[in-house]
């Protein structure tokens, strides 16, 4: 008897224990570790003007599909009306049968708005009436959504070189949303003092050095200035940094090699690749000692190649729908990397790290990698991360959670980020809890584990929202 | 209750929903755009002489399959009598359980034989029997067969060097075979003309200057009798191109680097795997121009290494299965090679493109590049090619379908090819239908998909026909 | 309707064919072709203490699980008691949901000691007690655990220089064990004289000279050293070689190039990355034809990197639980190596063979590869070897037996080994059984294979046995 279609209750729980395990997970708290909301859209409790601004302003996902479906790139990213965009878009979901943009789709359309029936080109007019009235009420305000959602922490991405003005106001109740229960933690991302050949690298330089105070001349100063930075975060908050890698770098150069590269590129001349890699190389390790020292945790998002499309780049711009998966060897360089971390002498430290891989291929490597710099008395200090971006599906949250159970520990897993630039995003959390209770409550009705309610429970509670909160401290 | 051995109705079909959509999908023409069958063969509306030639002469699956086995050359490519060789492979098919030359040589019997009953050491002798005596009679002509399986259209494989001779007659319906309603369209695979290192590449060359009637001095000349026989091509039906690639080439060299090693080659000398790949890389580049001015379909098939075995080679020859999965890197340089098409300045242009892999591990990367390409208001314009040679199989096509549904759109696929030599091989096209409407029927019954049943049946009759009808136009 | 944890008769036997095929491929005996069991300890009929002891004094497997918990090192390597040890176990183990050492386990409660209950910190106690009063009965000596599992054969894991005094002693029944049905096997593992960049190579070579009796200069020496000791396993009844290997080797170089680097390497200087791989190519082709001239089988155990965590190796020591899956490419090599091999001249031939890896991704890759090298009337010649180490697992081991039947024959497979060191794994093969029984089952139940009973249970026999007993001869 095929079940009706995304009926609330059992929706991807086929089986009995599974049922009674989503009831556990259901009500815990969120803890989005991981996403790239915007400060100050929080801040000023923003409110989403329409359906097409809240789905299609800033969602490549979505941008990709419209794409693939032939619709022209006005209606994508152009200068279409919106109403007309959303239709497109309408146009575009039906087609997507078994992709993960249906299914958050509907359930935002659900949990959001009470809206029931598929989105189609039919429905598309009658929905978009009712979605839009419902977003100009108070419930559905960034304040309204968190509270809703029940959303006990909020990672947002942000740049050394930022004031972080939003999460002091935000955290010091003096901005227009208010006193809120959510915390708003900034995340530490100093890609742009790791990559050498971008056109505005000394610019960027620059600008550290005078948010931070520090004069830089050489790659201790630019670790100074950081350092300083880093520390600044953390008065606001900040338990995590992050690092976007192509691949994973490992070269080794002299000091004195690095500093002539650094100099190089700070006077704008291009550094060939293997040296950019050498001073990144150099820089993550010093990092990882500054976010050891201060329990921060280490985010490595690994195996993307970005701006693939240079014809759509210089029209659209970057994170517009051109990035993809890459697919470079990295246990050699990555378990090398983590090994000059670990020694932890006086220049180095491994912290508190997420490998996450845009790849499906290197769940084995990293999980067996991390496996062994798992110690120093930490539940799961080394994490596999959350199925992520292109991963960030039903098949691909299994095979991330079936790899981390067979050569790891699943219930010290920290769970699941939206990665999102959206406020509708939140019904992720529920995708991935259903899809986790579905896969344990299989486990137990086919007995291959005991049906203990009480530790079965408390598992998925945990990896739901209870091992972020203690990881993140 | 276990179902029986391969009954006829519901073979695979696992559920309500997916028995449902079959009976939609399996009435639908046969698009077969790329194969290896014999146009000389299908002019002359050839009669296979018995199941020994049908099934052995010529196909590298079941000798692989055959020596695993352990049975003496002779009695797979050698000399042994025909009646011989087909009872060492009815030995050799009780073994293999799980593969899908079990399944397809029980589709073959079944559908073209009416024979239902397991082929086995023991029955292989009335089976024999009773088909040999099919086999002569006009419903087992290529006529027949074409009736048969409703093939609308057989995209076969072909040089441009190729007189396309039969092509012509068969158009004309002065062949043999007299008019039939199959297209039986020729695709140009240029392979010889863009392999530097082949010891009869200048003699390949002189003749392609022959056929062009272009004098071939440099490398804009063998792009012109490139050209000149493509629109020869086209003029007798061509709608597609097809590229045998050991893995994605991107090397850039200047325009008299590459005039220098084209020189070095077609003076016999040999040239290093860089310089051979800089000229290919150029090569693909303008051909990928061509195609796309003419509204040619690109078809590149990647990830494979080539006559593994010299010992072999040299005594049974090519393409006898000894032919395996390349495993190299592939992001960087496809996207590369694809980006330099896309830029569509005078030398360049991306047409349509389908990007097969040999290896599954390849599916994710391809599947993220194709997206950052789709555009130019074509539906589907970029596609990840069917699981191809040893991926088509059961657990292959799913997985294939799985990546495209969760990270493209399922309903734009073009869908199944035999990519066969074998008038034997059309079930293979049942077989696809079955897997992808019992995939389909899955998540409906699962509440993935809302139970649209006309939505839903053109979706499945669009990948079994429609779509590659529309795409190749 | 849930079934019960583990429950003794049905456990992974998902349908009812399955569970008829498991009956018939329980009994068979066991062939353990290679596991790292200790000899001295099968001579002198060992007597496992007690739990710790069994599980805890040498699982790296158990190690790491220990330390992704957080447990403190002096707990799982270090001084603390075995009983300590333990119950930090016992608290790990109700974590390993999903993860085969669960299975494994409770598979070793119930198989040696009759424990049915879930192993957990409340539990543990009498567990404690209950299996250490087992652990000294004769039926728990190494005797009788052969005894009650049916082990016909032992390969273990031995070095050329070793004196093979303990299976002398065991094979002539003058050991402590006294006469045994089951034949222990010595494998001979050349790593240490492959491996020029060792610190202790020079000293390896002078012992290999010593046991050897051959004067060794240059690498002719080495091998006719290796043949010699190689020759005096067989005489104590060696069947197979084994190769451990980061990545497959294939880098070619001069004899007299090959000779200056080996002189090198003797007088205890580094040498380069390049000419290490050469040295153990040249090694390798030489070998494989000593192994072939003499029916040896040659394991080739790929895509493992060793000995990560540099600050662990150091205090904690070798095969601790620090290596991990490597993920270079190897198609193109490995490919190259066997082809060197199968050309059979003066200096090569290829052996029977199997390809193991620890990387899932190279499945394809392999199976493809090995199929390129069937022939010489050997049924399964070439070998995907069972799913090994981190692979070792449900998901995984189904996974290798998937892509096994794809692309080759399943019912010639050699099936499951322990690799293991310890006494107490012998369930593995149970699992393995029941696994492979389950996935053959659930095919015929879904019509994709005959339900021919006699068929069926003869494949399901030969994998569990016989193949590995005919194929080691």
């Amino acid at each position: 008897m095929a079940k009706p279609f995304m009926n609330d209750e059992n929706f991807l729980l086929e089986n009995e224990t599974a049922r009674g395990l989503y009831a556990a997970a259901k009500n815990e708290p969120v803890y989005d570790y991981h996403c790239h909301l915007s400060p100050a859209q929080i801040a000023e409790n923003w409110q989403m003007p329409d359906l097409a601004d809240a789905w299609l302003s800033g969602d490549h996902y979505k941008w990709r599909m419209m794409r693939a479906m032939g619709i022209d790139e006005e209606l994508i990213t152009g200068k279409a009306a919106g109403y007309e965009k959303y239709l497109a878009w309408a146009r575009t979901v039906e087609n997507l049968i078994g992709n993960p943009l249906y299914h958050w789709t509907h359930l935002e359309l659900q949990r959001y708005f009470d809206i029931h029936e598929p989105l189609t080109e039919e429905s598309a007019p009658a929905i978009w009436e009712k979605a839009n009235a419902l977003l100009q009420k108070p419930e559905l305000s960034v304040k309204g959504i968190f509270e809703k959602f029940k959303i006990y922490a909020v990672g947002t991405t942000d740049d050394p070189v930022d004031s972080l003005e939003h999460h002091r106001a935000i955290a010091e109740g003096t901005a227009p949303i208010g006193k809120i229960e959510t915390k708003v933690i900034p995340s530490f991302r100093p890609d742009r003092a790791l990559e050498l050949n971008t056109a505005d690298f000394s610019f960027y330089i620059e600008e550290l050095s005078k948010v931070s105070g520090i004069k830089i001349k050489n790659t201790d100063d630019v670790l100074a200035a950081l350092a300083n930075r880093l520390d600044f975060f953390i008065s606001l908050g900040c338990r995590s940094s992050d690092h976007g890698l192509e691949y994973a770098p490992f070269m080794v150069a002299s000091k004195s090699q690095i500093e002539k590269i650094f100099k190089r590129a700070l006077a704008g001349k291009s550094v060939s690749i293997g040296e950019a890699e050498a001073y990144k190389t150099k820089m993550l390790i010093y990092l990882a000692k500054l976010y050891a020292e201060r329990g921060i945790v280490m985010q490595l998002h690994l195996s993307v190649i970005r701006n693939i499309n240079t014809r759509l780049f210089y029209s659209v711009g970057a994170n517009t729908g051109f990035d993809a998966v890459n697919d470079t060897m990295l246990s050699g360089s990555l378990a090398s990397l983590l090994n000059i971390m670990e020694i932890n002498g006086k220049d180095s430290g491994l912290p508190k790290t997420i490998l996450y891989s845009l790849n499906p291929k290197d769940y084995y490597p990293l999980a067996t990698i991390m496996g062994g710099f798992q110690s120093g008395n930490i539940e799961g200090k080394m994490q596999l991360g959350s199925a992520w971006w292109f991963c960030d599906n039903r098949d691909g949250m299994e095979e991330q959670m079936r790899v981390l159970a067979n050569l790891g520990m699943l219930p010290a897993f920290v769970g699941m980020l939206t990665d999102s630039r959206s406020f509708l995003s939140y019904p992720r959390h529920e995708y991935f809890r259903r899809i986790m209770c579905n896969l344990i409550g299989g486990w137990v009705e086919n007995g291959e584990y005991p049906n203990d309610k009480t530790r079965l429970e408390k598992i998925v509670r945990d990896i739901s929202f209870g091992n972020a909160k203690k990881y993140f401290g």
